[in-house]
């Protein structure tokens, strides 16, 4: 049983088992670490208006159609048509400052949609975490984090960041869990959390990426509270707390 | 990358996500600590000849019409048609030695149907672990361990018996993984060896057992290496190694 008096966080490591965990009075915090989740925080640092997070490939170019600036690659390759790719460093100031911009991702999108009916639906990322856990505080519901996960698979960045967000709230003495994916995911992040990059060394992801020749994201993606914004869904667009 | 020559284990966390995970060349390795697959090692132990894992209360009736003695219980209670409930108590020699047995159990059996296309499919709890490991190393495949969970949710107790497994599997020199559930669960089974039936004490499906007094096979669940016994599946029945 929950402590009286405390909210409830749980956690749900695929998009797959989201009907397992759903609560539509929760905050839903969608964590896709690797990279979708910390490149809209980096985004919004940059100081982008809105955010449309779209799927599939076609759905991307009908935007880029429409006159939006478009981020999507696929293997690490940027889309013929699209204006960049999708790491957090395209996001600059320069190129999306009071923009309206456009982000394909597939496990990202598919999550933050997924979600859609709860009550707020939140961007999670090491780069925004106590930020996000102090609005969190504020907002006093019950918390879900959906990790986006690799093709429907567990991953360990996404589950340690669930973690050290589930850590920081239930530290607050305002929150306690009995989901023994939160207990398990807290136990992660209090072994990785003091070499965190290095840590993340043994995730899977990591394997592809370098493969790929992208794991200059590495360190970005895993060092916390670089950011102090909190972007939240609003109808189909991300948008910053302060205009949420 | 897998290290050469060796061989691949991976962890599924849920029946749920089985899909994601499938390798019908692999050994499929169930596990239900509380309690089934816990229950059928002792039920092996204790000399059942086969034993027919059963998913609903009716399919369980059906065979008990046919003059098998059935174990069947919900919500910690017996059913009214049954022999006796799920337990791994229940199994003792005097009742099952020599005989064909059906078990009924929701998860469990779930788990272990959906996996029949696999090559192999052996049940593990605690109780076979050193057993089961070298069974697994003498038949040299890779290994899928899949965790029954609790209504395809992510548990604890089976997740850190998958974490045992892969860390024997593993420390043996034969196998390697880059799967992140893997390797999550490897951290926990580290955290836990030491006291394994105490940390328990952390997970949710413990407080649910203790609610309906069940809690008294904790530690009998909890305690690896008491039974060198290896069911496994053969068409729809289980049988031990030694009739495989």
């Amino acid at each position: 049983m929950i402590q009286k008096g405390k909210r409830n966080i749980e956690v749900c490591y695929s998009p797959a088992l989201y009907q397992y965990y759903r609560n539509d009075d929760a905050i839903v915090v969608v964590s896709d670490i690797l990279r979708a989740t910390t490149a809209i925080c980096a985004a919004f640092d940059s100081g982008v208006k809105n955010l449309i997070p779209v799927g599939g490939i076609d759905e991307a170019r009908e935007w880029k159609k429409k006159g939006y600036p478009v981020a999507a690659e696929r293997d690490g390759i940027v889309l013929d048509f699209a204006d960049f790719g999708n790491s957090p460093f395209n996001f600059s100031p320069e190129r999306v400052s009071g923009q309206t911009i456009v982000y394909s991702t597939t496990n990202g999108t598919q999550a933050i949609m997924m979600a859609s009916e709860a009550r707020h639906v939140a961007i999670g990322a090491f780069i925004n975490l106590s930020a996000l856990a102090g609005w969190i505080l504020t907002a006093g519901c019950d918390v879900l984090v959906l990790c986006a996960g690799w093709k429907n698979r567990y991953n360990l960045e996404d589950s340690v960041f669930a973690g050290a967000l589930s850590d920081m709230l239930i530290e607050s003495g305002k929150y306690d869990t009995i989901c023994d994916s939160a207990v398990a995911a807290r136990e992660l992040w209090h072994i990785a959390r003091n070499d965190l990059t290095g840590y993340m060394d043994k995730a899977a992801h990591r394997h592809r990426l370098r493969k790929l020749g992208l794991d200059d994201v590495m360190e970005y993606c895993h060092t916390p509270d670089t950011t102090g914004v909190i972007p939240l869904l609003k109808g189909n667009m991300l948008v910053s707390h302060v205009d949420y």
